[in-house]
Protein backbone atom coordinates (compact mmCIF):
# COMPACT_ATOMS: atom_id res chain seq x y z
CA UNK A 1 0.00 0.00 0.00
CA UNK A 2 1.12 3.56 -0.69
CA UNK A 3 -0.45 6.52 1.35
CA UNK A 4 -0.89 9.39 -0.69
CA UNK A 5 -1.61 12.90 0.76
CA UNK A 6 -4.30 15.02 -1.45
CA UNK A 7 -4.78 18.48 -1.29
CA UNK A 8 -8.88 19.39 -1.81
CA UNK A 9 -10.94 22.56 -2.87
CA UNK A 10 -14.56 22.08 -3.00
CA UNK A 11 -17.43 24.27 -2.71
CA UNK A 12 -19.16 22.92 0.46
CA UNK A 13 -22.52 24.34 -1.23
CA UNK A 14 -23.77 20.84 -2.43
CA UNK A 15 -22.64 18.42 0.10
CA UNK A 16 -23.84 17.52 3.72
CA UNK A 17 -20.59 18.07 5.24
CA UNK A 18 -16.70 16.48 4.22
CA UNK A 19 -17.35 13.16 6.16
CA UNK A 20 -19.53 10.60 4.93
CA UNK A 21 -23.10 10.86 5.53
CA UNK A 22 -25.74 8.28 5.60
CA UNK A 23 -28.74 10.83 4.34
CA UNK A 24 -26.77 12.42 1.92
CA UNK A 25 -24.02 13.47 -0.40
CA UNK A 26 -20.60 14.57 1.02
CA UNK A 27 -17.00 15.31 0.08
CA UNK A 28 -15.62 12.16 1.84
CA UNK A 29 -17.94 10.29 -0.66
CA UNK A 30 -17.14 11.51 -3.89
CA UNK A 31 -13.90 11.32 -3.60
CA UNK A 32 -13.84 7.43 -2.13
CA UNK A 33 -16.40 7.02 -5.37
CA UNK A 34 -13.47 8.66 -7.64
CA UNK A 35 -10.96 6.64 -6.18
CA UNK A 36 -12.83 3.35 -6.71
CA UNK A 37 -13.48 4.52 -10.45
CA UNK A 38 -9.61 4.94 -10.99
CA UNK A 39 -8.32 2.09 -8.84
CA UNK A 40 -10.91 -0.31 -8.02
CA UNK A 41 -10.28 -0.04 -4.78
CA UNK A 42 -12.31 0.90 -1.44
CA UNK A 43 -10.36 3.43 0.29
CA UNK A 44 -11.09 5.53 3.24
CA UNK A 45 -9.92 9.09 2.94
CA UNK A 46 -8.03 10.81 6.54
CA UNK A 47 -8.88 14.79 6.05
CA UNK A 48 -7.39 17.22 8.74
CA UNK A 49 -10.79 18.94 9.48
CA UNK A 50 -14.42 17.84 9.46
CA UNK A 51 -16.45 20.64 7.99
CA UNK A 52 -20.12 20.68 8.26
CA UNK A 53 -22.63 21.21 5.52
CA UNK A 54 -22.11 24.88 3.21
CA UNK A 55 -18.66 25.23 4.52
CA UNK A 56 -16.29 25.36 1.66
CA UNK A 57 -11.96 24.27 1.55
CA UNK A 58 -9.51 25.87 0.03
CA UNK A 59 -7.00 23.21 0.49
CA UNK A 60 -7.94 20.57 2.85
CA UNK A 61 -5.45 18.15 3.69
CA UNK A 62 -6.62 14.21 3.72
CA UNK A 63 -4.87 10.86 3.05
CA UNK A 64 -6.04 7.83 1.59
CA UNK A 65 -3.90 4.31 1.08
CA UNK A 66 -3.92 2.90 -2.34
CA UNK A 67 -2.10 -0.23 -3.46
CA UNK A 68 -2.36 0.30 -7.13
CA UNK A 69 0.73 0.96 -8.74
CA UNK A 70 0.38 4.79 -9.72
CA UNK A 71 2.03 8.22 -10.05
CA UNK A 72 0.63 10.79 -8.07
CA UNK A 73 -0.02 12.95 -11.11
CA UNK A 74 -1.75 10.44 -12.62
CA UNK A 75 -3.83 9.11 -9.24
CA UNK A 76 -4.63 12.99 -9.38
CA UNK A 77 -5.84 13.76 -12.94
CA UNK A 78 -7.72 10.73 -12.91
CA UNK A 79 -9.91 11.37 -9.56
CA UNK A 80 -10.27 15.27 -11.08
CA UNK A 81 -11.75 13.27 -14.43
CA UNK A 82 -14.09 10.74 -12.40
CA UNK A 83 -15.09 13.66 -9.91
CA UNK A 84 -16.51 16.03 -12.11
CA UNK A 85 -19.67 17.35 -12.19
CA UNK A 86 -19.08 17.52 -8.22
CA UNK A 87 -17.38 20.41 -6.94
CA UNK A 88 -14.34 18.88 -5.58
CA UNK A 89 -11.16 19.00 -7.08
CA UNK A 90 -7.77 17.92 -6.45
CA UNK A 91 -5.20 20.54 -6.21
CA UNK A 92 -2.12 18.61 -5.42
CA UNK A 93 -0.95 15.03 -4.62
CA UNK A 94 2.28 13.18 -3.16
CA UNK A 95 3.48 10.38 -1.86
CA UNK A 96 3.69 10.56 1.78
CA UNK A 97 5.24 8.14 4.83
CA UNK A 98 3.20 5.21 5.85
CA UNK A 99 2.93 6.79 9.51
CA UNK A 100 1.96 10.19 8.10
CA UNK A 101 -1.78 11.00 8.58
CA UNK A 102 -4.11 13.73 7.74
CA UNK A 103 -5.85 14.69 10.59
CA UNK A 104 -3.29 13.12 13.31
CA UNK A 105 0.10 14.40 12.50
CA UNK A 106 -2.12 18.12 11.45
CA UNK A 107 -0.19 20.71 13.79
CA UNK A 108 -2.06 23.77 13.02
CA UNK A 109 -5.62 24.55 11.14
CA UNK A 110 -5.91 27.87 9.64
CA UNK A 111 -9.89 28.99 9.01
CA UNK A 112 -11.05 32.28 7.23
CA UNK A 113 -14.76 33.78 7.64
CA UNK A 114 -16.22 35.84 4.82
CA UNK A 115 -19.02 38.50 5.71
CA UNK A 116 -20.20 40.67 2.58
CA UNK A 117 -20.96 43.78 4.85
CA UNK A 118 -23.86 45.49 2.33
CA UNK A 119 -27.08 45.77 1.50
CA UNK A 120 -27.48 44.63 -2.03
CA UNK A 121 -27.41 40.74 -2.25
CA UNK A 122 -25.04 39.13 -3.60
CA UNK A 123 -24.97 38.07 -7.27
CA UNK A 124 -21.59 36.52 -8.23
CA UNK A 125 -20.69 35.26 -4.50
CA UNK A 126 -23.70 34.21 -3.75
CA UNK A 127 -23.61 31.02 -1.15
CA UNK A 128 -19.89 32.13 -1.10
CA UNK A 129 -20.72 34.93 2.15
CA UNK A 130 -22.65 35.55 5.07
CA UNK A 131 -24.48 38.75 3.85
CA UNK A 132 -24.69 41.03 6.78
CA UNK A 133 -26.88 44.47 5.81
CA UNK A 134 -25.72 46.51 8.98
CA UNK A 135 -22.66 48.70 9.08
CA UNK A 136 -20.08 46.43 10.77
CA UNK A 137 -17.59 48.22 12.99
CA UNK A 138 -14.27 46.08 12.36
CA UNK A 139 -12.29 47.65 14.74
CA UNK A 140 -14.34 46.92 17.48
CA UNK A 141 -14.18 43.59 16.30
CA UNK A 142 -10.85 43.00 16.02
CA UNK A 143 -10.00 44.49 19.45
CA UNK A 144 -13.05 42.36 21.15
CA UNK A 145 -11.95 38.82 19.24
CA UNK A 146 -8.47 39.51 21.64
CA UNK A 147 -10.23 38.21 24.55
CA UNK A 148 -9.82 34.94 23.37
CA UNK A 149 -6.88 34.33 21.65
CA UNK A 150 -4.82 32.66 24.44
CA UNK A 151 -5.43 28.99 26.45
CA UNK A 152 -9.25 29.01 27.09
CA UNK A 153 -12.43 27.20 27.85
CA UNK A 154 -14.37 27.38 25.27
CA UNK A 155 -17.56 26.02 25.81
CA UNK A 156 -19.98 28.87 25.60
CA UNK A 157 -18.42 28.56 21.79
CA UNK A 158 -19.11 24.92 21.33
CA UNK A 159 -21.76 23.20 19.76
CA UNK A 160 -23.36 20.26 21.99
CA UNK A 161 -22.79 17.72 19.04
CA UNK A 162 -18.66 18.07 19.53
CA UNK A 163 -17.06 14.96 20.06
CA UNK A 164 -13.64 16.44 21.37
CA UNK A 165 -12.75 15.17 24.75
CA UNK A 166 -11.91 18.63 26.45
CA UNK A 167 -13.21 22.04 25.72
CA UNK A 168 -9.99 23.48 26.45
CA UNK A 169 -8.12 25.25 23.15
CA UNK A 170 -5.22 27.16 22.43
CA UNK A 171 -6.36 29.77 19.34
CA UNK A 172 -3.39 31.28 18.12
CA UNK A 173 -4.67 33.90 16.33
CA UNK A 174 -8.14 35.86 15.46
CA UNK A 175 -8.26 38.98 13.63
CA UNK A 176 -11.12 41.00 11.70
CA UNK A 177 -10.00 43.12 8.91
CA UNK A 178 -11.79 45.18 6.67
CA UNK A 179 -11.38 44.97 2.65
CA UNK A 180 -13.48 47.45 1.28
CA UNK A 181 -17.31 45.82 1.59
CA UNK A 182 -16.07 42.57 3.09
CA UNK A 183 -14.70 41.85 6.80
CA UNK A 184 -13.00 38.88 6.68
CA UNK A 185 -12.12 36.96 9.69
CA UNK A 186 -8.60 34.61 9.96
CA UNK A 187 -8.61 32.17 12.92
CA UNK A 188 -5.90 29.55 13.28
CA UNK A 189 -5.62 27.26 16.54
CA UNK A 190 -3.83 23.90 16.70
CA UNK A 191 -7.28 22.31 16.49
CA UNK A 192 -10.98 23.84 16.58
CA UNK A 193 -14.18 22.60 18.71
CA UNK A 194 -17.01 21.65 16.77
CA UNK A 195 -18.56 24.96 15.65
CA UNK A 196 -16.08 27.30 17.61
CA UNK A 197 -15.07 29.73 14.32
CA UNK A 198 -18.79 30.01 13.33
CA UNK A 199 -20.10 30.87 16.98
CA UNK A 200 -17.23 33.13 17.33
CA UNK A 201 -17.91 35.01 14.37
CA UNK A 202 -21.30 35.14 14.95
CA UNK A 203 -20.44 36.93 18.35
CA UNK A 204 -18.27 39.23 17.06
CA UNK A 205 -20.64 40.16 14.24
CA UNK A 206 -23.30 41.51 17.22
CA UNK A 207 -20.03 43.61 18.54
CA UNK A 208 -19.88 44.78 15.23
CA UNK A 209 -23.18 45.87 14.68
CA UNK A 210 -23.30 47.49 18.39
CA UNK A 211 -25.51 44.95 19.98
CA UNK A 212 -23.16 43.53 22.10
CA UNK A 213 -19.88 46.19 23.87
CA UNK A 214 -16.63 44.70 23.33
CA UNK A 215 -16.15 43.55 26.65
CA UNK A 216 -19.23 41.28 26.44
CA UNK A 217 -16.88 38.43 24.63
CA UNK A 218 -14.99 38.12 27.32
CA UNK A 219 -17.76 37.58 29.37
CA UNK A 220 -19.60 35.26 27.40
CA UNK A 221 -16.20 33.07 27.21
CA UNK A 222 -15.96 33.30 30.88
CA UNK A 223 -19.58 31.84 31.55
CA UNK A 224 -17.99 28.80 29.80
CA UNK A 225 -22.26 28.16 28.98
CA UNK A 226 -23.48 27.98 25.65
CA UNK A 227 -27.06 30.10 26.66
CA UNK A 228 -23.99 33.16 26.33
CA UNK A 229 -23.66 32.71 22.69
CA UNK A 230 -25.24 35.03 21.16
CA UNK A 231 -25.68 33.64 17.56
CA UNK A 232 -23.75 31.33 15.91
CA UNK A 233 -22.48 32.47 12.30
CA UNK A 234 -24.07 30.63 9.12
CA UNK A 235 -22.19 28.19 6.98
CA UNK A 236 -21.12 29.23 3.80
CA UNK A 237 -19.31 31.98 5.18
CA UNK A 238 -16.65 29.67 6.40
CA UNK A 239 -13.65 28.07 4.16
CA UNK A 240 -10.96 25.51 5.91
CA UNK A 241 -7.77 27.41 4.44
CA UNK A 242 -4.93 25.47 5.52
CA UNK A 243 -3.38 22.50 7.49
CA UNK A 244 0.31 22.82 8.42
CA UNK A 245 2.39 19.85 9.70
CA UNK A 246 5.65 19.61 11.71
CA UNK A 247 7.71 18.31 8.73
CA UNK A 248 7.61 20.18 5.74
CA UNK A 249 9.17 17.23 3.50
CA UNK A 250 5.47 15.86 3.45
CA UNK A 251 3.86 18.54 1.93
CA UNK A 252 2.91 17.95 -1.16
CA UNK B 1 -39.75 62.15 -15.29
CA UNK B 2 -36.34 61.65 -12.73
CA UNK B 3 -33.31 60.18 -14.63
CA UNK B 4 -32.02 57.59 -11.81
CA UNK B 5 -28.23 56.36 -12.31
CA UNK B 6 -28.12 52.77 -11.17
CA UNK B 7 -24.92 50.43 -11.04
CA UNK B 8 -25.94 46.77 -11.64
CA UNK B 9 -23.77 43.97 -10.29
CA UNK B 10 -24.46 40.62 -12.01
CA UNK B 11 -23.18 37.09 -12.64
CA UNK B 12 -23.70 36.79 -16.71
CA UNK B 13 -24.21 32.68 -16.60
CA UNK B 14 -27.38 32.30 -16.99
CA UNK B 15 -28.38 35.29 -18.93
CA UNK B 16 -28.22 35.78 -23.34
CA UNK B 17 -26.35 39.33 -22.40
CA UNK B 18 -27.24 42.70 -20.80
CA UNK B 19 -29.31 43.71 -23.31
CA UNK B 20 -32.78 42.53 -24.01
CA UNK B 21 -32.97 39.43 -26.47
CA UNK B 22 -36.30 38.09 -28.57
CA UNK B 23 -35.47 34.18 -27.10
CA UNK B 24 -33.81 34.46 -23.66
CA UNK B 25 -33.27 36.21 -20.45
CA UNK B 26 -30.89 39.21 -20.68
CA UNK B 27 -29.82 41.30 -17.69
CA UNK B 28 -31.89 44.38 -19.19
CA UNK B 29 -35.55 42.03 -18.91
CA UNK B 30 -34.99 41.26 -15.43
CA UNK B 31 -34.20 45.14 -14.38
CA UNK B 32 -37.23 46.30 -16.23
CA UNK B 33 -39.59 43.89 -14.85
CA UNK B 34 -38.17 44.31 -11.55
CA UNK B 35 -38.68 48.13 -12.68
CA UNK B 36 -42.36 47.78 -13.48
CA UNK B 37 -43.11 45.58 -10.62
CA UNK B 38 -42.11 48.70 -8.24
CA UNK B 39 -43.57 51.38 -10.39
CA UNK B 40 -45.97 50.22 -12.76
CA UNK B 41 -44.13 51.68 -15.67
CA UNK B 42 -43.02 50.43 -18.50
CA UNK B 43 -39.05 51.73 -18.70
CA UNK B 44 -36.05 51.13 -20.80
CA UNK B 45 -32.59 50.85 -19.01
CA UNK B 46 -29.88 51.88 -20.93
CA UNK B 47 -26.14 51.27 -19.91
CA UNK B 48 -22.97 51.70 -20.52
CA UNK B 49 -21.65 48.61 -22.20
CA UNK B 50 -23.40 45.45 -23.91
CA UNK B 51 -22.18 42.62 -22.29
CA UNK B 52 -22.36 38.96 -24.10
CA UNK B 53 -24.09 35.83 -22.76
CA UNK B 54 -21.96 35.02 -19.85
CA UNK B 55 -20.44 37.74 -19.43
CA UNK B 56 -20.13 39.60 -15.70
CA UNK B 57 -20.25 42.44 -14.37
CA UNK B 58 -18.55 44.13 -11.33
CA UNK B 59 -20.22 47.72 -11.49
CA UNK B 60 -22.04 48.05 -14.71
CA UNK B 61 -23.49 51.72 -14.68
CA UNK B 62 -27.27 52.25 -16.12
CA UNK B 63 -30.09 54.61 -16.29
CA UNK B 64 -33.67 55.15 -16.15
CA UNK B 65 -36.10 57.86 -16.83
CA UNK B 66 -39.25 57.00 -13.76
CA UNK B 67 -42.11 59.32 -13.16
CA UNK B 68 -43.03 57.91 -9.89
CA UNK B 69 -42.21 59.94 -7.00
CA UNK B 70 -39.75 57.84 -5.03
CA UNK B 71 -36.30 58.57 -3.58
CA UNK B 72 -33.20 56.54 -4.58
CA UNK B 73 -32.97 54.50 -1.34
CA UNK B 74 -36.21 53.21 -1.84
CA UNK B 75 -36.10 52.45 -5.36
CA UNK B 76 -33.02 50.46 -5.06
CA UNK B 77 -34.17 48.27 -2.07
CA UNK B 78 -37.56 47.63 -3.97
CA UNK B 79 -35.55 46.62 -7.27
CA UNK B 80 -33.57 43.94 -4.94
CA UNK B 81 -36.40 42.56 -3.25
CA UNK B 82 -38.18 42.25 -7.07
CA UNK B 83 -34.76 41.25 -8.64
CA UNK B 84 -34.80 37.55 -6.51
CA UNK B 85 -33.62 34.92 -7.10
CA UNK B 86 -31.97 36.66 -10.63
CA UNK B 87 -28.53 37.03 -10.25
CA UNK B 88 -28.52 40.92 -10.74
CA UNK B 89 -28.38 43.58 -7.95
CA UNK B 90 -28.42 47.32 -7.65
CA UNK B 91 -25.51 48.33 -5.62
CA UNK B 92 -25.99 52.19 -5.85
CA UNK B 93 -29.34 54.27 -7.05
CA UNK B 94 -28.67 58.14 -7.50
CA UNK B 95 -30.72 60.86 -8.88
CA UNK B 96 -28.72 62.46 -12.46
CA UNK B 97 -29.69 65.34 -14.18
CA UNK B 98 -31.86 64.78 -17.59
CA UNK B 99 -28.84 64.92 -20.52
CA UNK B 100 -26.22 62.19 -18.45
CA UNK B 101 -26.67 59.34 -20.33
CA UNK B 102 -25.26 56.26 -19.12
CA UNK B 103 -24.25 54.95 -22.36
CA UNK B 104 -23.55 58.65 -24.18
CA UNK B 105 -22.03 60.71 -21.27
CA UNK B 106 -19.39 57.54 -20.57
CA UNK B 107 -16.18 58.62 -20.68
CA UNK B 108 -13.99 55.33 -20.07
CA UNK B 109 -14.71 51.74 -19.53
CA UNK B 110 -13.14 48.66 -17.98
CA UNK B 111 -12.69 45.53 -17.92
CA UNK B 112 -11.08 42.35 -16.17
CA UNK B 113 -10.29 39.29 -17.39
CA UNK B 114 -9.41 36.36 -15.22
CA UNK B 115 -7.77 33.52 -16.09
CA UNK B 116 -7.30 30.34 -13.86
CA UNK B 117 -3.95 29.03 -14.65
CA UNK B 118 -3.69 24.99 -13.26
CA UNK B 119 -4.86 21.70 -14.29
CA UNK B 120 -7.48 20.96 -11.55
CA UNK B 121 -11.16 21.98 -12.34
CA UNK B 122 -12.60 25.02 -10.99
CA UNK B 123 -14.62 24.38 -8.21
CA UNK B 124 -15.40 27.46 -5.76
CA UNK B 125 -14.98 29.47 -9.14
CA UNK B 126 -17.00 27.57 -12.05
CA UNK B 127 -17.87 29.66 -14.51
CA UNK B 128 -16.06 32.99 -13.47
CA UNK B 129 -12.68 32.40 -15.03
CA UNK B 130 -11.50 31.11 -18.07
CA UNK B 131 -9.40 27.85 -17.09
CA UNK B 132 -5.98 27.47 -19.45
CA UNK B 133 -4.11 24.32 -17.69
CA UNK B 134 -1.04 25.08 -19.43
CA UNK B 135 1.37 27.18 -18.02
CA UNK B 136 1.16 31.08 -18.96
CA UNK B 137 4.32 33.17 -18.70
CA UNK B 138 2.19 36.00 -17.71
CA UNK B 139 5.50 38.55 -18.45
CA UNK B 140 5.31 37.49 -21.94
CA UNK B 141 2.08 38.52 -22.33
CA UNK B 142 2.22 41.71 -20.80
CA UNK B 143 4.96 42.48 -23.23
CA UNK B 144 3.08 41.64 -26.08
CA UNK B 145 0.15 43.37 -24.94
CA UNK B 146 1.74 46.99 -25.25
CA UNK B 147 1.94 46.65 -29.16
CA UNK B 148 -1.96 47.15 -28.73
CA UNK B 149 -1.84 50.22 -26.86
CA UNK B 150 -2.66 53.21 -28.17
CA UNK B 151 -4.70 54.58 -31.21
CA UNK B 152 -5.08 51.49 -33.68
CA UNK B 153 -7.40 49.89 -36.25
CA UNK B 154 -8.58 47.43 -34.46
CA UNK B 155 -10.22 45.30 -37.39
CA UNK B 156 -8.56 41.69 -36.41
CA UNK B 157 -9.93 41.79 -33.15
CA UNK B 158 -13.52 42.46 -34.02
CA UNK B 159 -16.65 40.32 -34.22
CA UNK B 160 -18.55 40.18 -37.35
CA UNK B 161 -21.14 41.27 -35.71
CA UNK B 162 -19.48 44.43 -33.91
CA UNK B 163 -22.02 47.57 -34.70
CA UNK B 164 -19.64 50.32 -34.27
CA UNK B 165 -19.10 52.75 -37.48
CA UNK B 166 -15.46 52.17 -37.12
CA UNK B 167 -12.62 49.67 -36.05
CA UNK B 168 -10.19 52.43 -34.70
CA UNK B 169 -10.20 53.15 -31.10
CA UNK B 170 -7.38 54.24 -28.58
CA UNK B 171 -6.84 51.21 -25.76
CA UNK B 172 -5.61 53.00 -23.02
CA UNK B 173 -4.27 50.13 -20.94
CA UNK B 174 -3.34 46.72 -21.29
CA UNK B 175 -2.02 45.19 -18.39
CA UNK B 176 -1.21 40.95 -17.49
CA UNK B 177 -0.16 40.35 -14.12
CA UNK B 178 0.02 37.04 -12.26
CA UNK B 179 -1.74 36.71 -8.59
CA UNK B 180 -0.42 33.25 -7.63
CA UNK B 181 -2.79 30.55 -9.67
CA UNK B 182 -4.62 33.11 -11.20
CA UNK B 183 -3.44 35.69 -14.62
CA UNK B 184 -5.60 38.82 -14.59
CA UNK B 185 -5.49 41.01 -17.77
CA UNK B 186 -6.68 44.53 -17.45
CA UNK B 187 -8.51 46.72 -19.93
CA UNK B 188 -9.52 50.17 -20.31
CA UNK B 189 -10.44 52.51 -23.31
CA UNK B 190 -13.17 55.11 -24.33
CA UNK B 191 -14.88 52.44 -25.90
CA UNK B 192 -14.48 48.85 -27.25
CA UNK B 193 -14.97 46.98 -30.15
CA UNK B 194 -17.66 44.40 -29.89
CA UNK B 195 -15.30 41.22 -28.94
CA UNK B 196 -12.41 43.23 -28.53
CA UNK B 197 -10.93 42.11 -25.10
CA UNK B 198 -12.02 38.90 -25.43
CA UNK B 199 -10.32 38.57 -29.09
CA UNK B 200 -6.95 40.41 -27.40
CA UNK B 201 -7.02 37.92 -23.93
CA UNK B 202 -7.27 34.73 -26.90
CA UNK B 203 -3.87 36.30 -28.47
CA UNK B 204 -2.23 36.60 -25.47
CA UNK B 205 -2.86 33.38 -23.88
CA UNK B 206 -1.50 32.24 -27.38
CA UNK B 207 1.96 34.11 -26.39
CA UNK B 208 1.55 32.78 -22.27
CA UNK B 209 1.69 29.53 -23.65
CA UNK B 210 4.40 29.78 -26.19
CA UNK B 211 2.47 28.85 -29.23
CA UNK B 212 2.71 32.95 -30.66
CA UNK B 213 6.26 34.61 -30.34
CA UNK B 214 5.82 37.82 -28.54
CA UNK B 215 6.15 39.99 -32.00
CA UNK B 216 2.94 37.93 -33.91
CA UNK B 217 0.12 39.95 -31.55
CA UNK B 218 1.54 43.07 -33.35
CA UNK B 219 1.71 41.48 -36.70
CA UNK B 220 -1.98 40.53 -36.15
CA UNK B 221 -2.87 43.78 -35.06
CA UNK B 222 -1.38 45.42 -38.24
CA UNK B 223 -2.67 42.57 -40.62
CA UNK B 224 -6.26 43.94 -40.02
CA UNK B 225 -7.74 41.27 -40.92
CA UNK B 226 -10.32 38.75 -38.64
CA UNK B 227 -8.76 35.92 -40.56
CA UNK B 228 -5.48 36.28 -38.70
CA UNK B 229 -7.10 36.42 -34.90
CA UNK B 230 -5.59 32.92 -33.40
CA UNK B 231 -8.05 32.66 -29.99
CA UNK B 232 -11.28 33.96 -28.87
CA UNK B 233 -11.36 33.86 -25.28
CA UNK B 234 -14.57 32.46 -23.81
CA UNK B 235 -16.88 34.94 -22.14
CA UNK B 236 -16.94 33.69 -18.72
CA UNK B 237 -13.47 35.46 -17.86
CA UNK B 238 -15.06 38.69 -18.42
CA UNK B 239 -16.15 41.52 -16.09
CA UNK B 240 -17.20 44.91 -16.58
CA UNK B 241 -15.59 46.38 -14.13
CA UNK B 242 -15.91 50.54 -14.13
CA UNK B 243 -17.41 53.28 -16.01
CA UNK B 244 -16.38 56.65 -15.63
CA UNK B 245 -17.94 59.79 -16.27
CA UNK B 246 -16.43 63.21 -16.65
CA UNK B 247 -18.09 64.99 -14.13
CA UNK B 248 -17.41 63.48 -10.70
CA UNK B 249 -21.03 64.41 -8.79
CA UNK B 250 -23.06 63.09 -11.00
CA UNK B 251 -21.67 59.52 -9.99
CA UNK B 252 -23.52 57.62 -7.10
Amino acid sequence: MTRFALTLEFDGTPFFGLQRQKDGPSVQQSVEDAIHATTGETATLHSAGRTDAGVHALAMRSHVDIAKDIAPFRLMEALNAHLRPDPVAVTACAIVPEDWHARFSCAGRRYLYRIANRRAPLTLEKDRLWQVPQELDAGAMHRAAQALVGLHDFTTFRSVHCQSDSPVKTLDRLDVERCGGEVRIHAAARSFLHHQVRSMVGCLALVGMGRWPEERLAAALEARDRAELGLNAPPHGLYFVEATYPEQETTP
